[in-house]
């Protein structure tokens, strides 16, 4: 193989502010309160996430890119920023029968953006015509604060 | 003057999770959502927020310190992080007559942790008793986001 | 004095990237490499330039807050970012009979944000109806890597 | 297998602050300003690159270290500092038939210290010496700015 | 497969202060100098470690969490941060025989906690009789310095 | 005054690692444990130390330049970094009748560089010629962990 082969992962890193009571109406308020410690504050409380999308494919040789950094940037706004950013978690649908913890946020961030790239609304019309095959995306990974964060690939990866 | 006189200054880092949603009853709900965004989104949202505390004073020459980080770290647990974190801000008897705004949350850190230095409660046995002046806040920085950051040193400095 | 009567300082981190080369016309080629080292290549050089604006005033009893972000963030768009970003330093008019350093970038960047609060367009209506004194422009921060950074307060601070 | 059988990976970071402007001249001015946006400003750009070059190995049990820091700091210095550092990357010799996109310095980047543990300069003596395999590069990440990164490890990892 | 079943990776930093002198009876001053370099000061040196810990497995569907963050945190304190926390690497029992570099530091951080979860002391009740399979270690990295990283995943890995 | 008089202020970080003991031996063995706490072990621990040196002055119209970055450097590399680098500070000179806390590091790094500004020796020709007055040390700052930093401005500032 020649040495232009190989994939190129691309990670971006996005912002977003939301609330979240860490609860599970199936468990009584002592079990919730033993599994949640202080996460189950009634009133909730707040974190900053860090959204890092990481897209993989091979560099397409007329662009020199994996990815539209633009198309991506939409595709993050419109599904993921728009949806949870300046809200309560809890009250999302997708939260309705999953607790809003960061590992589920993730998953759920994944999945949001995984569909995108089937459907194609990310891939902007010059890198869909190309050639070789479109980058795909790898992992989320959510930055809950400084010192804590969860990474997600999906299924089958 | 000989050369150990001047001041030392020593901050510190600690970290607290809340909620809270910008709203003033006094306002149309117009002119909240013109003048707070979507901080104004009904169910609140929320942020890892990094308290900065910076002491100034003399080395004590016996200690070679200007404060005792055990007694820092107890006045603030006790006084700031204990209050505020995993909690939604607005419920908090502080921010009755004042919108949890990150501006009023900074002062009121100040005032909550300057008290605490007037009565003594963060200068340990040693420290109080040494023969100069006793370290005091100087400034209280609050960092909203990587992007965002406030900072307060009372009505005297 | 109230409790209330403090100024609060904001402080808000813009990004931009752009290439300079550092070179004075009327020094030798000789001087001009003995002065800047290799930031004197002939073909330039870049950075991802971190600006940091800080804003001080009183809090508005009314809004919590001491300035608008949004009519901020529109000023710092409109008269840096769009103007310095993705360019070339050396190009620029304000660079014509000054060196694009970092000191000098950092300085008129400074003179463009206080122009920006002279003639009021980075107050909203609100906030200039507003009985306190409007927030000021404090001091512009500009880092130019991770290890170096620069501050300039204005003439008069 | 023993404790001391997997392998270990080192990270070492590096800087380099460079210009570049991305632009295909198979392309129209149309398509060029379509694909890469403000990038394709004509008189460029520039970024501080942040070069993460992983290695990984086992760890020689008679120094317990996994590769000689000085040897792949003076492989990097020679062979990437020295060569983009306060360059314009348009004008590398790399770059002649390769827009300089950061995707694409990377896989330079890769190629460039790939090369140089085939040819053995820099692994030192003592570590040529030992009876365990040598540390091998394993990735080479570059970040563009606080949230842009690149990773690539080759073509047959 | 339905959409859940994917692993989550959970990591969680934390921070270390410890002095360490590299030097190996087996060599000579003058093969202790060339290997270790400054590293080999007779009275020893001192880092900051951060201690990133990373666990993965599947979210149980009851409380959305892939490990008991309390639990991990009192088995790093007490089989990791006490046991180095604030002392001299080189008199720890697991370095008699092992040089005190960071990447044996990284190594024996791994085992120490790799241990701890076969015996089961970090899972606390209720995940240990979840149906689902318990997280497990994955991976511990080291930061020696801002610029330095170390990691490993175990033998199996 | 013209825009260009004010005072700018030119930061950079350096970085070094050593280890230290707080220990004062005026004080019973339980007044050190009770002073400092782990700090006190016998056998020391380590910090990796950011030491950011903050210069100021006004703008040479001819260089653009506050202070020469290279002259800069060397200061620092000769009188702070090899002197402390890889070292234990309990064995400095500079600390047989002070204990080494890093209030005190801080304060014997602002004495070591301000001296090498009245002798000097950090400013080259170009600068000692220039008909402004020539920049001098504002401040020191030393971070001693993530979330700990010290900040010493000399006596008469």
């Amino acid at each position: 193989m020649s040495a232009g082969v190989g994939r190129v992962y691309f990670g971006r890193r996005y912002m977003l502010s939301a609330s979240h009571r860490l609860h599970n109406e199936a468990l009584s308020a002592e079990e919730n309160r033993a599994t949640y410690g202080k996460c189950n504050n009634p009133h909730g409380h707040g974190h900053n996430y860090v959204v890092e999308v990481l897209m993989g494919g091979r560099v397409d040789p007329e662009t020199g890119m994996v990815v539209n950094m633009a198309a991506l940037d939409e595709a993050v706004r419109s599904r993921v920023v728009e949806r949870f950013d300046h809200t309560n978690l809890n009250l999302d649908s997708l939260f309705v029968n999953r607790v809003p913890t960061t590992e589920n946020l993730t998953k759920a961030i994944f999945e949001l953006l995984d569909g995108s790239i089937v459907d194609g609304s990310i891939v902007d019309g010059s890198i869909q015509d190309r050639s070789i095959e479109p980058a795909k995306l790898v992992r989320v990974r959510v930055e809950e604060t400084e010192n804590n964060f969860f990474e997600y690939s999906g299924e089958s990866s």
